[in-house]
């Protein structure tokens, strides 16, 4: 599995107000640990950045690195969700990932953490 | 009628901090207990999971297996809620399902499940 | 880096009563700090004006300079909502920065100052 | 500029009951002050009448006499909201205008005048 | 296989002049002879007729029978064109087939009998 | 079935140079010979007059009369073809029927009389 | 009925090479000379002028003179064509006329005049 | 009446091989000659160059300078064509104005000059 | 590279009279060879099928062996019609891809071999 | 000026029958030579390979390193398809350009080069 502190990489929040940055990525792909068949789907990633932003090319190397790994949409949302908020500590963060179907089902995982406005409940 | 247990899998929910899962089964079909027609659907299951998530491919077989069946929107949908529920034990659930026209009449079933955010009270 | 007071020009605000004020640009440009390769987007300046408006054309000028700068997504939104905010003290002010996909991924910053009313909370 | 006690005609109130008019002219055009180029816009007129309703040929014209003024959309806007707020005195009174693209730039101006309900607070 | 003769239904062609007549049915589905999952499609019939019509309960009768069937889309599409053209006799017969993504992949096919007119060419 | 003679009205055709004439009805009912049950469609007439054009009322009425007939789709649309086709001998006549799903199928029936246009060759 | 030669109002073709005007009124009411209600329409006038244009305002005010007329969609068609054809005299003409609903009925007439060029064929 | 010579500038042709330019002026204005009202529309130039090109600013300011002029839309239509094709001498060259409706007609006037390529025949 | 004889598997034509087959997959990814990052693309594959028809869950397994290939757009497309014309043999065979957006560039492929019928020509 | 020679890249065709490629470029910004003012716009190359293909990276910044230079639309457009008309000599080329609106004027220049199919034409 792609390890967060290899790849991501950091630059100094540049504000010193607080703001939301949103990073939707819509060309991932990793493969169903199941069946070895490619998954096909879309990453957002929602924050408040606290000292740290997260440099968008290595984000996207981050997301390229589970291009061959076999793992469940849940433990792919889970997995950016953790390794983002233990790598940047953001005020907040939301991961919200929408997957194309596969034998008709169509899947959704929304990954809060820490105090999420209502205002994105529903992803 | 399908017997959950016999057909669903499930692995290890991979998350320790809350997180809510969509699956949505675009091409349903069972039969009208009735007429002997065939009946078509999408089903929609959110959940928040607990100890368990259930497998994607599992799932899918699953509602493959009400193919030949004969039973009215509502029993079909409760029957979901509550193999899902028995089965997973999760946090929450909820699954709604649309149905196709048939003589110029749609249909939409919720059933909820423990205590679903407000956020989704429409379904 | 731009430099706002050599560029910007402001007119006495026109009214007595409070107003919001919306400018989007569009055709928004500027350099990757990393790769060199150029970004684009959207910039919308939302505001309620104190005692002066900011004059039209020398904001797109001011836009303009970002031409050949180097900078982080997150850095041009912070820099515009905080030249803004010192050079116009507004009542208060919103910037909503949206950049055109690049290696797949696609931005969004969201930088409110001061009181922003909660219908604009989104963005 | 246009001297709105010139060119508006009002007529009483034939309601005893509170609704809402809105007026929207899509074929506003003034004059930049700054470059003398020609500004396009949208001008909407949304109110609650009191004892008078503005006559609507009287605001075409009203709007046609601002043609070959030079004048920002910040004045345009605030003229418009102080002449109606003065001449009809009005429950409430929004005028909200939107200005095409010039340099790659869009505006909006939001003028509220009085206690505008807020499911009008976007314009 | 459905049988076309046990099923199908005609009546005689109520008109004397040349005339065309198209079933568009949505919810066709059958099952894949490799992997034993159900297919799901769309099916048009457009014919001009001769001697009779397909009658059109029947022919929603004879498509549910291939709801358990094993066959390539290929051989669905040939078997329906056969199967009327035999048993109608039509002045000419086209069926276009569409059939819903499975693994990502998307198809139609577009079978003529008979003399197609040419504005019906791509199905 | 109702006989044209009795409900359909005709007026002399107001022009001396050929023209074309479309009439749509969306609301058109009939019921199936077959399962009793009723069917809906959008029926339109298009043709070029010669000495008498159809009066509008009396062709809707003429279309109410066919509200508790069992007829199939085709014997309807040759029905009116034929009726109209008698009725006025116009230059030449088109009549395309649409009906809504029944039972997951949608049907068209395309009829042509006398020498209708290349440009209307698909209805 | 109008009379076009009280109400229409030309002025030289400011063209010496030849050109194609188009006209379309949305707001066409007439009545109906059977049941006493009113039609509503939008009437295209289309021609390639020769000697005249006609007016704009002269054409409304035509058009506004219909208002209480009792006449059938085909006879307005020809009547303006015919009007429009003998006192402008243009290189050719076609009228397009289109009706709103009536009874759940749409229409349409299309009328030429001359040699109208085959890309205006359907209106 | 705008002078083309006094305001039009051109540079060379910078191509030594064929092609089309089209040029979408979506905010002309001038007056009703009749009425003194605004009138507004979109003109659109599209022409093969011979020897030079025409300055899009110029052409803006060409433009511009009908702001208060009243002229009908046949006249204005050709007067662009005119001075265009003498003071360009282009290959060939088409006008296209569109022009909102006013009193609910809108008009369209479509002015070629020397030989247009057919795929350009409606505008 | 992908080896077509090692993955793509056939059966007999079901057809004896001419008809025509499209295959879209929406889902393929290779890579580039020159930067190694991911491509992502849809392949549309339409032929008439001479002997042998492909089988479709071989021609997935088929697109997914180009995941790690690094090749240019123009040579996974030639290969593609190259190893589906040879294996094959269809009567006739095209291949169109539609690459997504790299750097700001999206990019469509055009590959047909033997006689593709006028009506395909585009794509 | 961008020298075409220092920075296009090509590869050899990879194919041996005839085919089309597409490049579209959405991000296309170079400067008026007049105003100095940033134009935004969008280029479409069109061509049919012969010996070789321009490789997409290299285009990219062959596109990039128009960003500072001042060129009119029409040079733009020409210098593009000479450029690569010389470097690669493909078959047939043709180069669309569209740009964004300035003053309320969008335009489009289509430059072929070589026997450009009719389905092409309007580009």
């Amino acid at each position: 599995m792609p390890i967060a502190e290899d790849i991501l990489k950091f630059f100094d929040n540049p504000g010193q107000t607080p703001y939301v940055i949103e990073h939707r990525h819509e060309e991932f792909t990793s493969v169903c640990p199941k069946t070895g068949h490619p998954d096909f789907g879309t990453i957002l990633v929602r924050y408040e950045p606290a000292a740290v932003c997260v440099e968008l090319k290595s984000l996207k190397l981050y997301f390229h690195a589970f291009r061959n790994e076999g793992m469940f949409f849940e433990a792919v949302t889970n997995k950016i969700r953790d390794d983002l908020a233990r790598t940047m500590s953001p005020s907040w963060l939301q991961i919200v990932t929408d997957w194309k179907g596969r034998g008709g089902v169509k899947s959704r995982v929304i990954a809060p953490w820490g105090d999420v406005p209502a205002a994105f409940g529903r992803g």
